[in-house]
């Protein structure tokens, strides 16, 4: 453990008693995220309670200069929670109380550690959900700090879209709260906004009020195979570009259904494969599969397969959820390189197939799985940790599709986030202007850097 | 004419020639809104054509500390463009390119004088269209320095969830791109959402990139009328509760209608209006048109009209298309305050009874209308101006009103914007630290204060 002031540690035990740990399995717990990085461990770990209790830390910290990092559900893919610079690592997952939920205004309000199964369980019998489903279960305060998204984004968009308002505690130790519960406003900056995706280093997010959906009447969910991914593809393109108001369209690739079927001792066809689902109308929902099984056939769509009743959508809908374990299983003891580049969709056809050639070129096993809808994809590279070679084409692999990303418009991350990862691509994307004004803004907010320092903005050369 | 600098001001006749204008006419139409506001003209005016143009005038202006308005359409409602501490007022209506419509992407980059109309005109072909709709022929530029919204919001969002990225000159003449033409992006801080809503306060919109919507296909239109405002409001709020994917909701009171049947000469029942826009295939927006008709006819709604021909669609809307030019004849001479608050939709028929009961108390002739499924809705305070004690009590109401949004968890300005007339409510919405974080980002990125000066944020005491 590295050099804490004892009289910071000491006023932190003060106040928190044993809420304040520094034990090894719990401070190695709190520096260790689904990332492909070697964990770092925080100096100590302080569970919060309630927004005073962060403000109390943070005012602590911020006196005596000392990194603070927010830690929700552990889940993050980018190193996002390494105590690259020691510290305190800030547990928000006591922080568990849905707030309210207001049926009338769909909206609800949680602290940060709430997540999104517990928040839907809270609505089971109010005919409401939550959208935003990024696979894990992770902390509603860690997928707004990641401006995360996943499988449901296409219809109902991102954590940038569902959050009305925000209770964040600065880096000086005070308390806003930004928004309102008003579906819009023009009043003023969009401080909103400016702390989602802001990855904990410009304040931490304690509490958040989201928007809910009525549940919708009919849910419809359908499966199809494809002779090639371009056909895949353009079916995607194609749904898209005409409006189908579709809920979910997934992509896992011949590898990826080759992984579930070992895991899970399928049968299906080993080939490109999308998954839909449709949510509306029961006129509207068949309306918008029938449309879907039209577009398919014109690719070569085989297999079309299509379900509304819960156990069925469910059984067609299984193999997309075994996906990330099932691939993570094709090569035991192999660490996961995730990739996360979004491109348009008019780009995504030429973006996987030139990312597709360029896996074969490097000898890499990747089998891939996107929220194509929103032209993003994700390649599971997996490496061997002690083939130094294998890890460094892997590497090498994961920046050229980056910069193929990036040179078509698109994004190096579509919901992951930078953390320790993505930092050395921000220039590229954004330009040394742009990243220079995000740096203006953290200098601004957080002069001492203790907020998740080493997170997001790349270091100065 | 105001002290400018005549090295500036020859600096700016050398770049730009005729395009850099001085005379009381061009000054005067630059200083002039659609507020209550007496105009403010700047000193000067300057015609830019390009981002160069922009980049140039700003680097001038920083060097001698001169402050620098963006200019559009001069449509705006709060005085955002009035020139309070002189300068030069930045005309940007010739940057009114299409630069790119991408119909794969269902996106389009234009330049920031390119207004809505004009962009809708060029899709025309594409079966795509651009669907936010504020009133005005507002320039897209403006649109987004305002956080716009209108009519359309309640289903395709507001500017806020349409701009994918943009071109902005900083208050030192710098230039960034912020965003992608990823529909979504974790990587790093969201400065396109810092910069829409900042009424040109961090920076200077110079191009957009916008999302588009397909032609729906079919279009069907209703209009009902009701016994009484409650019972108006009280089916729009059963009609988002239950998810009815509406594209316009509006609500005019009998005043407003009262105002139409006179200025249009027609006879329709004065009493509270509603008007649907329905988007979707055709028996998508039957299956909506005859949702709401059932929850109408619930409330006591009467007259309930539908139509879904382009012809009967336009007789049936024209009455709310003429509804503010109407209102503004009501009372001839007369000007006009208007409001702008935003709740949370279980407060609005709360907060329309209140307000009804309010202007009634305050014996001022204020016609309503709204945009009613997001909870926002206008009053045209119709105040003479000759009259001291009718304005008086005219801005009397108005803050009323805001404090009883606020108060219900709303918003002062639901898509006007702050520009002068708000200022003072942005402590009592957002609270001092929020407020103080808001100036310390102006500080950071205008530390001259020479970007609109005097807008948005209130002087400090």
């Amino acid at each position: 453990m590295s050099a804490l002031p004892a009289v910071l540690l000491d006023a932190l035990r003060a106040r928190f008693g044993e809420r304040c740990a520094t034990s090894e399995a719990v401070r190695l717990q709190h520096g260790r995220d689904e990332s492909s990085f070697a964990p770092v461990p925080p100096d100590a770990v302080v569970f919060a309670q309630s927004t005073d209790d962060v403000a109390a830390t943070v005012t602590l910290c911020h006196r005596h200069r000392v990194p603070v990092i927010a830690f929700g559900t552990g889940t993050s893919l980018e190193g996002h929670l390494h105590a690259v610079r020691g510290g305190i690592s800030l547990d928000l997952s006591g922080m568990n109380r849905v707030l309210a939920v207001r049926a009338g205004d769909l909206d609800a309000s949680v602290e940060a550690g709430v997540t999104r199964k517990q928040l839907n369980a809270s609505l089971r019998d109010t005919g409401l959900f939550f959208p935003i489903d990024p696979g894990a279960d992770a902390s509603l305060g860690g997928m707004a700090a990641t401006r995360a998204s996943g499988t449901n984004a296409v219809r109902y968009g991102t954590m940038r879209e569902s959050v009305l308002g925000m209770t964040v505690v600065l880096a000086d130790g005070r308390v806003i709260r930004t928004g309102s519960r008003a579906k819009k406003s023009s009043a003023g900056y969009d401080l909103t906004r400016l702390m989602i995706g802001s990855e904990g280093t410009l304040g931490i997010i304690t509490e958040l009020t989201v928007r809910l959906y009525p549940l919708p009447e009919a849910i419809s969910s359908a499966v199809c195979a494809f002779p090639s991914i371009a056909a895949a593809v353009d079916s995607v393109i194609e749904t898209i570009q005409i409006g189908v108001p579709v809920a979910r369209i997934e992509l896992l690739d011949a590898l990826a259904i080759r992984a579930i079927n070992r895991h899970s001792k399928t049968s299906l066809r080993e080939a490109p494969t999308l998954f839909f689902e449709f949510h509306g109308s029961p006129a509207g929902v068949t309306e918008q599969a029938r449309t879907v099984q039209e577009i398919a056939a014109g690719h070569g769509g085989m297999d079309f397969e299509w379900a509304d009743k819960p156990e069925d959508r469910s059984r067609l809908w299984q193999a997309r959820h075994d996906a990330y374990y099932a691939c993570l299983g094709l090569r035991p003891g192999a660490r996961s390189l995730t990739t996360d580049v979004c491109v348009p969709i008019s780009r995504l056809a030429d973006c996987i197939a030139e990312t597709v050639a360029d896996i074969e070129k490097s000898r890499l096993v990747a089998p891939l799985l996107g929220h194509v809808g929103d032209g993003n994809f994700h390649l599971l590279l997996l490496a061997d940790p002690d083939s130094t070679g294998e890890i460094e084409r892997a590497h090498a692999f994961s920046q050229r599709l980056v910069e193929r990303a990036i040179g078509m418009e698109g994004t190096c991350t579509g919901e992951h986030g930078v953390g320790r990862g993505k930092r050395k691509y921000l220039e590229l994307e954004h330009g040394v202007a742009a990243l220079d004004v995000m740096r203006t803004i953290k200098r601004a907010l957080d002069p001492d850097d203790i907020l998740n320092p080493g997170k997001v903005l790349p270091d100065l050369p």
